[in-house]
């Protein structure tokens, strides 16, 4: 395919761990006129999409905007700013991106301890709770992954902060696959520093990385003892230009600012707890319908997240013909298993336009044919139905 | 003005210090369906910008791709993958992104010395050769800016990279507000590291870095004694995505590079001759005509910028006022001075689509309304007639 043939791009349908299916609506904002990034017009475009980030984090913080970069860039921000070399920090494993947390934080400089929680589990508040009594020296932050992407468990946070806090340390989370999918609850969950990214739940293309850090935070980044060795991240230059002081840091992306201002207004008129409310019911209808045509579920139903379900590929079916076939003949896109769940998992999204029960039958429908498996979509269809007071 | 009225955003004539002008084209290109990151018909795309950033940058160089952030993400990528704590490095500062350069180099932890060429200057080579001559210890790397943003000065490369070579150094250059519109030539002068935006003359929005790398900055990366501090931009591991591996790493900015795409195919469709061409016309243009009416040009003609043009704000007339009428009664965006040049000189870019007759004549008659001066267009029409065979 060249990309100048105007044809040559087709409609997918997006159910892997993202992007997630884009709406027209918030690919023709992107069509909308470049404005200066001075613009007083942009600059009020601006301060409303700070608005419906905090309102869509769960958070009063002064400081929230969108980084010029993809929900990666979010993490690099997050261990930039708050990670100091000699500092210890002690990070969550439970997945390939609390792996890559500490990846980062430990480029920083950072002393990285890891706690190490199984693939397909979520970690267990007293296990935290011992590391911390345990620690030889404090820990300057936690890190964990609330929504881990690569195993599909939904890490439970309530009672986390506190313990964290207790020890003195910030707490650092990473709200990627979840934003706009399910609560993040910054203020009330007490989460110091958040990022996210825009291609999950938010139904907006990859490119920005939604930021939160609440006065605690800031306070130790305003204390630190050398430079944010980066300049492109440094939060402080940042909140000048995103703050009322509009001081000129980088050229911001435009036309991403105007994609995810669409789609937070869509999600505006939806309102938060239809949309939540509309991620469960779908995800609800997906595990219902996999598990009818007799394929079983990685995670326990309790800690199971709702935007991106985990199930095993059944004995004797190759991973890779499997989605070929779905993403070939189906227009289809599903995604496979990253490191130990590399060939032996599928990972099926239920994100922002893809939380509906339409997408949903249409892949089961695509995996009933491939599988020769029946029943799926009718176990769907009634699980949809039946949830539809959750 | 609130996002959500889909009439709030005029077309403004973008003639500042970019964004440029993004035509319709481009713009319409984002609106097409996202493709997953991984889907080969995306990775069929990735291929095509890349070889088209090689033609446009001017060299065979494996490495060549753009990065998911803007312009100043590139600048961050350049010293973070080749600034190495306790290394001891050249960065010229003849302007505002120059002492970035110097700033983000000493974030890395580098020894950033400054050779300095006052505001409106270029560099003398020989100044340089002294500089390299008598460094008490070698340079690992020596960097400049060759189309200075916030000066209006193109600095000459001819001959530097041998110089630069010979004293052992990597030549780390900015072409932000280069490339596109004039040549950047990486392979024939030599230049070791190179990134640019896509929001100058490239045409596009801001949101991508264009970067190439030759093999021996690449050398240089693999013997690094510290692993990149920055995850995000570790030019190791992405050159893994965008290389034939494709070892996931991000999510690639799947609209944004549709953009970049289009652009580009836009670019093959002129031509790179013309279309340098037609930057030097359109800035004849624009400098006969700011001259005809009496205003005065900060940059001496033979370092003058092709795609930004520094001119002095006249005796008693205010920066603000005369920029603010020009957006509100005009529509048009021109830059304010930055630094040292704050209120005292207007940055007018002729970049990308700007780059033509058209826009340069409205921004001409509209200051001459404003101003009070006449003779402006006339002359740039003239200009632009008699330049035709450039």
């Amino acid at each position: 395919m060249a990309w100048s043939d105007p044809n040559s791009i087709p409609e997918r349908l997006l159910m892997g761990p993202g992007p997630s299916p884009v709406s027209s609506a918030v690919r023709l904002a992107m069509a909308r006129p470049v404005l200066g990034h001075l613009d007083p017009l942009f600059l009020a475009i601006m301060d409303e999409v700070a608005e419906q980030l905090r309102w869509v984090f769960g958070t009063k913080n002064r400081l929230a905007l969108p980084l010029s970069g993809t929900g990666s860039a979010g993490m690099e921000a997050a261990v930039a700013n708050w990670v100091e070399p000699g500092h210890r920090i002690l990070v969550v494993v439970a997945g390939l991106f609390g792996q890559r947390l500490a990846d980062a934080a430990a480029r920083q400089g950072g002393l990285v301890d890891v706690l190490e929680v199984p693939w397909g589990s979520a970690l267990d508040p007293g296990q935290l709770e011992t590391r911390l009594r345990e620690a030889a020296a404090p820990y300057a932050v936690v890190a964990l992954v609330m929504a881990e992407t690569s195993t599909g468990v939904l890490q439970p946070l309530d009672g986390l902060s506190d313990l964290v806090h207790r020890h003195g340390a910030l707490f650092l989370v990473d709200a990627v696959t979840a934003i706009g999918g399910m609560p993040v609850d910054v203020d009330r969950r007490g989460l110091d520093v958040v990022y996210a990214g825009t291609q999950k739940c938010l139904a907006v293309p990859p490119g920005l990385a939604p930021f939160t850090a609440g006065e605690a935070a800031l306070d130790i980044l305003r204390r630190r003892a050398t430079p944010v060795p980066s300049w492109y991240l440094d939060l402080s230059m940042l909140e000048r230009y995103w703050g009322g002081e509009r001081f000129y840091h980088h050229t911001a992306p435009v036309s991403m600012i105007y994609a995810l201002a669409e789609g937070l207004r869509r999600i505006r008129a939806e309102g938060l707890d239809a949309r939540f409310a509309r991620h469960r019911r779908a995800s609800a209808a997906l595990w219902a319908g996999l598990q009818a045509m007799g394929l079983s579920l990685v995670v326990d139903a309790a800690v199971r997240l709702f935007s991106l379900t985990t199930v095993h590929i059944p004995e004797g079916v190759d991973d890779t013909v499997v989605r070929g076939r779905l993403l070939n003949e189906f227009g289809i896109e599903i995604g496979g298993g990253l490191g130990p769940f590399k060939g032996r998992v599928w990972r099926i999204g239920t994100m922002g336009e893809g939380a509906q029960l339409e997408p949903v039958t249409r892949v089961l429908s695509a995996l009933e044919a491939i599988l020769h498996r029946t029943g799926g979509v009718e176990a769907a269809v009634l699980a949809w139905q039946t949830t539809s007071g959750v």
